[in-house]
């Protein structure tokens, strides 16, 4: 057996701590899966007093994870700090620079700065892992980048914010509302004091930036994502979609199209019986559809200290093994610029939510600006309230419209119209219908 | 860019062509993702003048499996002939002697011989993918073998062969027998002409056997797994599962138990909410429980020459790339001898269909057999005809018993002491139930 691999760990928090302890325990095993040892021999974290609960004896302490980056201990830097600047950011370039191998679950960081992140690993000869910067536990990364090499991918679509898909899983079950569920979630620890990176589709969209470039040979673009959180839905759009066989869930979804890859996070309507849809609580799960293949669906845990430190771990023991895969899966010279298709020339079927006013005239007008924009509507929901045949209420009444597919630019000419027109009350509820 | 990695090909099947079809289609594409291009420059299959629709123009024909193995115009030898012994192992074994990488989709070979086949590729220095060998193109073993690296593995559970679970689907949608759908199957070219491979669970058995090496670092043991196959099924026992909240799957099994490793394949009953449970038709799923991420489950395409090729071209590209894992995940030195758990040691709970003969005492005897061996019945249903209360049927009647957890032993003698007892007709039916 060669000499061990020395690990240094920026970052403790608890998946951080997870990799230390894991590595500690399992050495004899991941020793025969690597072909050599693997020891932490150097950690970084801006508390030293805090108990972790590790073993941390003869392992070298850095205050600045840059400083451990640059140490002669270290032959690979696992950077678990996270966010796109500042400390994390200069662990990594670090690293590289000094020729070091870097793992890490920093999707920020990677949707940000991962073409020259890429670039200069190129230069320097070092690979750069980050299983664990989406769906945790779930070999996602692995797949894109070494499994379909044979593939043109033409879809992915992810549910990739276990603390979203838990909010609606339970609003469903539950039949409460989403800021009940939300607090709930807080109080569980699935979701953070400030909730919005989460709930806004921040976090799912940095993610997909990871996987379209894997998908597509392209330069990551986060800002070229079309973003919606989840703060909009109601118990009843959900009870709507049961009744008419989807389930709601916040997807990321990046597609070719023959404008440009498409880019979009939002709530989405998916056929009850596909198996993205039945994928419940804080699991993540993604399916591929892939020419040669055909779809391919990876799900499993999204987040927690441990399932995100398998995945960390299984990328320190490529690294130990010699495995030296491009990072975005092709060299950073050959991926391509993207494209953007606008979110106007997005084909697909709405579900749409409209609070009428209940006066004589209103169901016309609305369906005629439906037809002006060459809208069919495929079905047609009124409910609420009780209906009242001596006369008209002065209350809003709920109108669900689904429409068969058309595309974004027109649609939304067509809500402008009627929200002009002074028939409705509030905004439109839009949620798309992804296909299976 | 470096020197074209030559690829030969023994075994022109659809797997083969579509494996020498994409390699050239998408030839750009794919030398961007391996590092260099790939390029097919010999072939081997018994029929030359077969017309495979593949433009084979300045590519080295050999007759010879073995000669092509051997010549000097390949890097890599795919082999697509199937089969443990004569051409197909002669083939993996030269090449594997002439220090070339091997890529094969062969279970039989790698489930009878993987171990030594390990071993000379070690001794060798070479790589062995067989990625295409298990759930088609599935990586099942990338995951297993390279992204689980951290974790110890407690069970994996799979719907390995898409031949049953069509036939399953088809039966429960469509009520029909097995018999009747079987044929159904071979007229849409899903099951072979002669069946007993797929359906007497032997397939299966195959690729569980390469799924518990990878899992538990053991030698290959493919005379240790229980094998059932799926010819018993009734849509009655189909209609009971239904109503017992259940669905019936042909499960490969392999777990840890305190008595060692228990392999077995036969029709299973899963919670009808479970992941895989809800597979239908030829796509294949695999469920790995591991003790750091959790439980991961990966589904699709389990056969068919595109997806099958898919995963050959992911571990020919993985060769071009230098990647170079151990075979098991460990070096072969490291494989532990498997400790067998009998099946009699097996816990679980059983649904149990008994053809009782209407005769006073029989519900008693049959009740008192289990008591004897301490089996605690969860439910019992009678079903089958119309009750006759003037006086007991000649005709014997469907009686139901699901049981709590027990063990296959006291099963076994209970339905012994039942059938001795002579109150039943025929041979009991009995359908393990996996657990979650």
């Amino acid at each position: 057996m060669t000499e061990p691999l020395k690990v240094g760990v920026a970052g403790l928090g608890t998946v951080g701590a997870s990799v230390v302890r894991v590595l500690k325990q399992k050495a004899d095993a991941i020793a025969a899966r690597a072909g050599r040892p693997i020891v932490v021999t150097a950690v970084s974290a801006r508390d030293r007093g805090r108990n972790r609960g590790l073993d941390l004896d003869g392992v070298a302490w850095h205050m600045d994870p840059a400083q451990l980056a640059r140490s002669k201990d270290v032959d690979v830097v696992v950077e678990l700090i996270g966010g796109a600047e500042g400390a994390a950011r200069a662990c990594v370039e670090t690293a590289i620079e000094f020729k070091r191998p870097v793992v890490t679950a920093n999707k920020a960081l990677l949707a940000r700065h991962g073409v020259s992140i890429a670039r200069s690993a190129e230069e320097a000869d070092v690979p750069v892992g980050f299983e664990a910067a989406v769906a945790g536990g779930v070999p996602v990364i692995k797949t894109l980048r070494e499994g379909l090499a044979g593939n043109d991918v033409t879809r992915v679509i992810g549910i990739l914010n276990g603390t979203c898909n838990y909010i609606l899983t339970r609003m469903e079950h539950d039949r409460i509302g989403f800021a009940e569920c939300l607090s709930d979630a807080q109080k569980l620890g699935y979701a953070e004091a400030d909730p919005t990176f989460d709930v806004g589709g921040f976090d799912a969209a940095h993610k997909l930036a990871l996987l379209t470039s894997l998908a597509f040979g392209t330069e990551t673009d986060v800002d070229g994502i079309y973003v919606e959180g989840i703060t909009s839905i109601t118990p009843f759009d959900l009870e709507m979609a049961e009744e008419l066989g989807y389930r709601v869930k916040l997807l990321g979804v990046t597609t070719r199209t023959s404008g440009g890859i498409e880019q979009r996070v939002h709530l989405a309507m998916l056929p009850r019986d596909s198996a993205i849809a039945r994928v419940d609580g804080v699991t993540n799960a993604v399916e591929i559809d892939a020419d040669v293949v055909g779809a391919l669906v990876l799900a499993g845990p999204g987040a927690g200290g441990d399932a995100t430190a398998s995945a960390v771990i299984a990328d320190i023991v490529d690294i130990a093994r010699g495995v030296k895969t491009p990072v975005f899966g092709v060299p950073a010279a050959k991926l391509a610029h993207p494209k953007r298709a606008p979110m106007g020339t997005h084909e697909g079927g709405y579900y749409i939510r409209l609070s009428v006013l209940d006066r004589p005239g209103a169901a016309a007008a609305i369906a005629t600006r439906m037809a002006e924009q060459r809208i069919s509507l495929r079905s047609i929901v009124q409910r609420g309230r009780e209906p009242n045949f001596d006369r008209p209420s002065v209350e809003p009444v709920a109108v669900v419209l689904i429409t068969y597919a058309t595309n974004e630019a027109a649609l939304r000419a067509a809500l402008d119209a009627i929200e002009a027109d002074g028939h409705i009350d509030g905004v439109p509820q839009v949620i798309r219908i992804e296909k299976r």
